[in-house]
């Protein structure tokens, strides 16, 4: 296995107190419940907003807390959901008077534990509202899922909940702006290689030297299909016609575009896939906005990608626009 | 070779073409010369800053340039200097009354590019004043190099001449906050696994799985020695003891720590890193007063990580504080 790790039991407590260390002003780490918050929340005025995932998608969702995005998230080990437990804690310890919003992705894993500590928060006379992201198209029903699966798309809710949430938004209002957003994105992913997780020590599935997988999930679950290696273009030509073709985005839309590595992919290619895409989106009327390229939600060190469509209207579009400082210091 | 990739020999090119359209407002690409620079720039009131060096380490040089930072990033093709007609007309276009400021670090390709460069451009009546950045203390000579190589330090020399022309500095000002930067600025770095050129189609070099390359270069040139493969922890305390009895830095400094990714690591396995890192230099009596984690100059898809430390006074720490606006949107 060729990764940085010490005991493969601790990578995830250390890899947050990595973040914790990094951010001594803004952030708090609780490690009894893997819990990152902003060392603000909770407030009052503000709804508190948590993520709750397996880890191994950073920056998602530890890595995004901050003023305008998360005011905490409590990841479970690589790849498994949080205890219900630590679900529970975090919501009383982010209680605010205004509610919490939970945001999870469409795993069976993720909603049980998130039901049941809703349940239990809710006994304790906290009120939750609860938005499920599942903007992945690739498949109905995967290894994981009932349903369609809950991918990078999540980073345009969290952005624009993140943001209205500051603006002094309440619960029902979050939910709306939140379910919309939802509505109108799409993704899908693919990958050039498995990804490795640290308590495996071995790949999670092999890809022979000329196959690539179209439609994979963020946790090595299988895809669409197994296909022959394809050059940068007709990679991107199969992931947006998947993508444009299912909400489906028309001539003369507004669309915020993301090109989202899955953790062993250099940004120099994502930059060249970016171009491509925005290009033929160009060629179908499809106006780009706003553009995101990098790291978003991946998968450990796997080598892929991943593209996201959302629709914007200028409600949409303003909630994307705000700022907003989250934990990773670029410059 | 698991790339996204289409024709090798047009890798850089179709990049740099989508850094452009996703930074319509403020930056333009000339492909006469593998040119991104601000939209804004030549202006008269500012020094006009331009880096140059190999392509394959982005996001330095071409995703850095904006406000606070570069004017310019002129690359060569992968792993190659730019030639250096690209640098004259890169400083015919970039051309101000207060002078133009090359940074390069410090390869012998890229110096003689810049130099040859340099006394074409003076020799048309533009003033231009020079930085070497020389920061990795793992070889006295390399492959590409008669003294020190250039790294990732050099991102701590950029963000404080980027800030300090952003506030009128002329040249000889930049000079000598350059060079002050680069002299209390140490690296080193090493490879988990080796990284794939598009046009060479496979690895540059080959590492055993259970070994590493301590000091490696970012073009896979040999570093100090292999070795087998360690723990996270051991591989930070080996980099650390490099870097910090080269300076030396000492009990009481107040440092920045930069944790830098060689391409193919994950932001998790940075965390990681610097949190250990962090706490060894507390233990050491080492200051961290700045934080940078993630990928700021790397070697395409390389799997590694190089630890950077750069002593900050009031005045660096100052200009490392300014604010900046690079190409790269990352929410």
């Amino acid at each position: 296995m060729k990764k940085f790790v010490n005991d493969p039991r601790q990578f995830v407590p250390e890899m947050l107190k990595g973040i914790a260390l990094a951010n001594p002003d803004t952030l708090k780490y609780v490690p009894e419940y893997n819990l990152i918050m902003r060392a603000s929340a909770p407030r009052d005025d503000k709804v508190s907003i948590i993520q709750g995932s397996g880890s191994g998608h950073e920056p998602a969702h530890v890595m995004i807390v901050g003023k305008g995005m998360l005011d905490a998230a409590c990841p479970g080990d690589v790849f498994a959901a949080p205890p219900m437990d630590y679900v529970l804690e975090t919501s009383k310890l982010l209680a605010s008077p205004k509610g919490v919003l939970h945001i999870i992705n469409n795993y069976t894993g993720d909603r049980m534990a998130f039901e049941m500590g809703q349940e239990m928060a809710e006994a304790d006379g906290i009120t939750i509202g609860t938005l499920l992201v599942d903007d992945d198209v690739a498949v109905k029903d995967s290894t994981y899922t009932v349903g369609r699966r809950g991918v990078a798309g999540n980073f345009f809710v969290i952005k624009a909940v993140g943001a209205a949430s500051e603006q002094g938004a309440d619960l029902d209002e979050l939910l709306r702006i939140g379910n919309k957003v939802n509505s109108v994105t799409r993704t899908m992913g693919m990958a050039l290689t498995s990804c490795t997780p640290p308590a495996k020590g071995s790949p999670l599935f092999e890809l022979g030297d000329d196959e690539m997988e179209m439609g994979v999930g963020i946790h090595g679950e299988p895809g669409r299909r197994r296909e022959k290696l394809a050059s940068a273009n007709e990679i991107v030509d199969e992931l947006l016609e998947a993508v444009v073709t299912d909400l489906p985005f028309s001539p003369g839309d507004d669309v915020a575009l993301m090109v989202n590595g899955l953790g062993g992919t250099p940004v120099s290619e994502l930059y060249l896939l970016y171009g491509y895409a925005h290009e033929q989106l160009a060629q179908r009327g499809i106006n780009v906005r706003r553009s995101y390229v990098g790291n978003y939600c991946t998968s450990l060190d796997m080598a892929g990608t991943s593209i996201t469509l959302s629709r914007l209207d200028p409600e949409i579009g303003e909630l994307l626009a705000a700022p907003a400082e989250i934990a990773i210091r670029t410059f």
